[in-house]
């Protein structure tokens, strides 16, 4: 066997601030030893969520334990040497890995090629996915996944024996982004239709194309988030056709997260991800006194904290 | 006896529209027989609620049965006569009396000095109390009660054996409202402390007097509600001395909201009664997401209806 490496690239940083003034490519960031629990992940792809810049500015509610810092959250990588007894872990030498959990119950900076990480934090991922894909799934998909399922009760799979009496609907805005795409593929998996919310593009075809897209991807309905287009008529009579909607999924705030609760059936619940719009979220003050719309918020991070902490329980 | 009337004033309107102009005083309304479950009512006082006015607009979710329809939906009477077989009453009589619900649960229009109403709608008030606080005793303290309870958990009142490891603090916009000054006194009543966002006023001398009242009726803290005030310094210190903002309760929107919002402690509820202010109510992304805040709206006429389904099952 080829000796392994002492040392990695990787993208550090000594303090916060701006992304392209605060990260500088280490050439020589040492890698210690294995210990008791560590598992040498060679990293294949790590992906730059916005949350990851935001944690190298310092602005999120996360930050490294120590500097240099390595940034990312998300990644993919091969173990490569497993300590002999690495404890209650389900990797082996050899497997596609992902992150248990991004943050805390991470494995720290993934914008590098080689880390020591705790071998218990690491789960297998397939390995028949593109890499692109798998680097990706700790996040965003997850992040889709539990906001489909825990605050409106979600149907069962569409080839279940199915109660169409529960049926619902579902609007999202942001729909191209990476929890977007998710939530409207999960739910034509479920055959729950999705109404998404499309921002305006610079070019009419751009918007065109994107639209395309979204219906490909399954989104029944694809409305120009505008402030009011969903007022249109042929809009109306495509959202009357649908099951009432009861989810709305907002990663943007502002006006578009008002276009959102208006269009919510009475008691649906508007969940907040992200504020890509940097505008508070706005509820209509009628919905929410008259029609009992909820808004409540998601953060996966506080999620797997409350899992582990019931699990410990 | 002197004969009982058969007609009575009343401000009536006979489709929807500005107040001012759709209102007319009605001079010989007829009043129908008593029939199986009536009761004659002498009304005394009815308050003018800016949802009256809403309702007369044709603006608010509830609209009259039929026109010409009366206006208000509260007031304070003395029950004059009583239909031999009223049913499952509480009044009697001569009884001081007021509706038992706003809306449809209610007597219907309060604007008129004489009404025959369904007994079963009546409760008995306290005859101590001054009329014009009587006549307002159906909808505002109840909202606050219900929001004061229905959203985080109450301590027990300060004279029972109390656990202070549960105490909270509430915060609220709209502080001199009807809502804001029960929620106040039922707060200082329990032994919770309450923060007061106030509005500034046209001149200091007004604010400093709206203020002091305020803390006369029980306000811990009054903060001036002009979007930034309660990062200064003072503030801050006393909103430190405070335990944990759990509740707000919000009657505004827009602004006053979000600075509601942002004094709200993690997993913190901001309940939404009113608009005022005539503007979405506004939730920061990041209080959303990371500190698990969460948005609802009350309104006591769905509360009762639930209530009374809840009954019937």
């Amino acid at each position: 066997a080829l000796p392994l490496p002492k040392t990695t690239r990787a993208l550090t940083y000594d303090a916060h601030g701006s992304p392209t003034r605060a990260l500088t490519l280490a050439r020589d960031l040492p890698l210690p030893p294995l210990g008791a629990r560590g598992a040498l992940v060679r990293w294949l792809a790590a992906p730059v969520n916005p949350a990851d810049l935001n944690v190298v500015e310092g602005v999120y509610p996360l930050r490294p334990a120590s500097f240099p810092a390595v940034g990312g959250n998300e990644g993919v990588g091969v173990v490569v040497r497993l300590a002999a007894d690495a404890g209650d872990v389900v990797v082996e030498v050899g497997d596609v890995v992902v992150p248990a959990a991004p943050g805390p119950g991470g494995v720290g900076g993934t914008w590098r090629e080689w880390a020591v990480v705790d071998a218990s934090r690491l789960r297998v991922a397939p390995s028949d996915l593109p890499l692109a894909e798998t680097a990706q799934m700790s996040v965003n998909p997850p992040t889709a996944f539990r906001m489909l399922h825990d605050f409106v009760p979600m149907p069962r799979l569409r080839d279940d024996d199915d109660d169409d009496a529960n049926l619902h609907a579902v609007a999202l805005n942001a729909p191209t982004s990476a929890v977007g795409r998710a939530a409207i593929q999960l739910c034509a998996m479920y055959g729950v239709p999705s109404v998404a919310l499309l921002r305006p593009r610079a070019a009419e075809t751009e918007y065109d194309a994107d639209a395309r897209e979204l219906k490909r991807l399954g989104a029944s309905v694809v409305i120009r988030d505008d402030g009011a287009a969903h007022r249109d008529r042929e809009t109306r009579e495509l959202l009357a056709s649908l099951p009432p909607i009861k989810l709305a999924l907002n990663g943007v705030g502002g006006a578009s997260s008002r276009s959102l609760a208006s269009l919510l059936a009475p008691r649906g619940v508007v969940v907040t991800y992200g504020g890509m719009g940097r505008k508070p979220v706005e509820i209509p003050v009628g919905k929410s006194i008259f029609e009992d719309i909820e808004h409540r918020g998601f953060w996966l991070t506080r999620w797997l904290r409350d899992e582990e902490a019931a699990r410990r329980r």
